[in-house]
């Protein structure tokens, strides 16, 4: 970790379970280039650590993610170039997160908005507290939620991602779990104890099997039904070829634990 | 507006917010030929309207709309080229809405049945009185909702959408929000109350942005995640050379109202 | 029906509602290969028999159906042919389902598993007991829930069918309502009745146009708007050629009950 990163974002691991905390709030844990550079380091990073078996990612603070820096925005007003470099970034590193071959359980609490709920719509997982808040309020200064939308959209209805991005309004957590944006809603008290127990629990399997099934995920999601079915039923025939697969077959008929080559 | 669409359909704008009411409830509001008709030369005026920012879906009667004018059919049956121009048009004008630059509400009370729900679907938003009902009843005359189902099993989970389908029977205004067919329900003494005020909130966003979003959200919809990224990382970009997206973060920064250029 | 099919699956038709109940509870109705050739054979000879309007799939005892036979995939971990031949044949299955010219309705009483979650979201429809319960649990033997997930990530949001693979727990009826992997959870007393009610509300329409409306429905879901609609507008207006439609138009005006020709 380079210590650019290691200002921005706080990162530990305990259990095989990696925190990548944002720990900028006196920013609001905004995304400017430096802390979209330290995140997608990390991920990078994470993603060859044996260690990681699993990432959450949190963030100090009563913002989760307030999006842009727009301070670095105005004061780059004249570059056309750092701005289209700058939302390039940002969906490389949202992208990162899609393709990490581990799961990624996104902790919420406070309020997350713009690329900050962007974020959280990345990750395969999320977990809010109930005074967690959601919006992507982009319209309200003249510059729409574009990028987060491709987010958003692929969480939720249509409908229901049209009237976070026409109106810009805050939604409340239990809405976000409605909709479909958040898996669950938790007292903020057993936030982290809901948190970890999931990657726990996620920990525990074998990190080849994850590895195969979160990558077939997002492919087939893109595939006309056949070709997903083709695909997948080789991904499966592949994976029977596994240690892993064969030792969990053999572990449950035999009414054992499994002992994961590949944890 | 030509005298025969004024006679179907009428308009009337305030405050940036045009009203569109399907006014022929005597056939309950459906969508003959000349309805169809007057709903796209009035989608194509608004379009080009200056003074209109957002525009509403509404329909007088206790009908908003009971679909085709199944009596123009009949009397047509001897004519294949008529059906097919008859659903080429209705495709054609349910596109106009998703493709208009401007944010459409549809204002729901009463039934939405056949293409009629297709016309709540296609809209960008929804919010429905809690007596309204929907239904694509086409299966129980033998004419599947064929094109409707394009827009209804793109707003909500297939099952719930061969639901009604295959069944054709009417669902609630508050089963229609809880698959996301619609945005909110609300008491019908409130229903105008509702819609208008969110419709105001659009209306006093940047046009220009709207603009620019809408287009958007609707395009990398159907395409596959690493496009969607690239796509809008340029509109972002782009987004941010319009004067509007300045003003909008200099006037966040600067804690005061935007002053829109495109309003 | 062969011997070997009819010892696996119990077949009976009345009033145009066939059910296929799996019939082996001894082995969790679980999907060996002789299992999905038998299911495979059954939807074959549905799909041509005039006698069935409707499908409803079932399953006797306590366990819905529990995915695929582990003993017999034990066996066999030597050939690959033999894992790879097993995939292929469970996804041919799986969109004979989705293809059969017929709806299909799953009446769900138990647990369904893996294989057996997604014969579930394979379905058109479904309509659980409240004791059911759903669960994709293949990460948790190393076997990834890869094929199943096709399915499942068809019929709800991303963020649930991810909870569902990367945990393998568990998750109620009422949630899987929720998500939309059900149509609805109706009290394990009422199931047969819930089930046989829809099904014969369908059965009772032309099945002309049932065979049209859901081989369109799965097709136009893989289209691009505009294709969607040019499609099925061509859809729409072939099917107004048909007696039933007339028909059923004519009925509809007349105020009479239609007279099917293809019941």
């Amino acid at each position: 970790m380079t210590d650019a990163a290691e200002l921005l974002i706080h990162t530990y691991t305990e259990n095989g379970v990696t925190t990548l905390m944002l720990d900028h709030p006196e920013r609001r844990n905004s995304l400017s280039m430096a802390m979209l550079n330290a995140l997608g380091e990390e991920l990078d990073r994470v993603a060859r650590d044996d260690e990681t078996r699993v990432v959450v990612l949190a963030a100090r603070g009563n913002v989760f993610c307030a999006g842009h820096d727009l301070r670095e925005i105005r004061e780059r007003f004249d570059s056309h170039e750092f701005q289209q470099a700058l939302f390039d970034r940002c969906s490389e590193v949202m992208q990162k997160i899609v393709n990490l071959p581990k799961p990624v359980i996104a902790r919420v609490a406070g309020v997350a908005t713009a690329a900050g709920c962007q974020l959280v719509a990345s990750c395969d997982l999320a977990i809010a507290a109930d005074t967690a808040r959601f919006a992507t309020p982009g319209v309200n200064i003249g510059l729409f939620c574009s990028t987060p939308m491709v987010a958003l959209s692929r969480n939720v209805h249509r409908k229901q991602a049209m009237e976070m991005l026409l109106t810009g309004e805050l939604i409340s957590a239990s809405r976000a779990e409605e909709i479909g944006l958040v898996n669950r809603v938790v007292d903020e008290q057993i936030l982290d104890e809901s948190v970890y127990r999931m990657a726990r629990t996620i920990a525990d399997k074998s990190g080849h099997t994850l590895r195969i099934g979160k990558e077939a995920f997002y492919r087939q999601l893109e595939m006309p039904l056949d070709e997903a079915y083709a695909y997948t039923a080789v991904v499966m025939a592949e994976n029977m070829k596994a240690e892993d697969a064969q030792e969990g077959i053999c572990a449950f008929l035999d009414k054992r634990k499994p002992e994961w080559k590949d944890r």
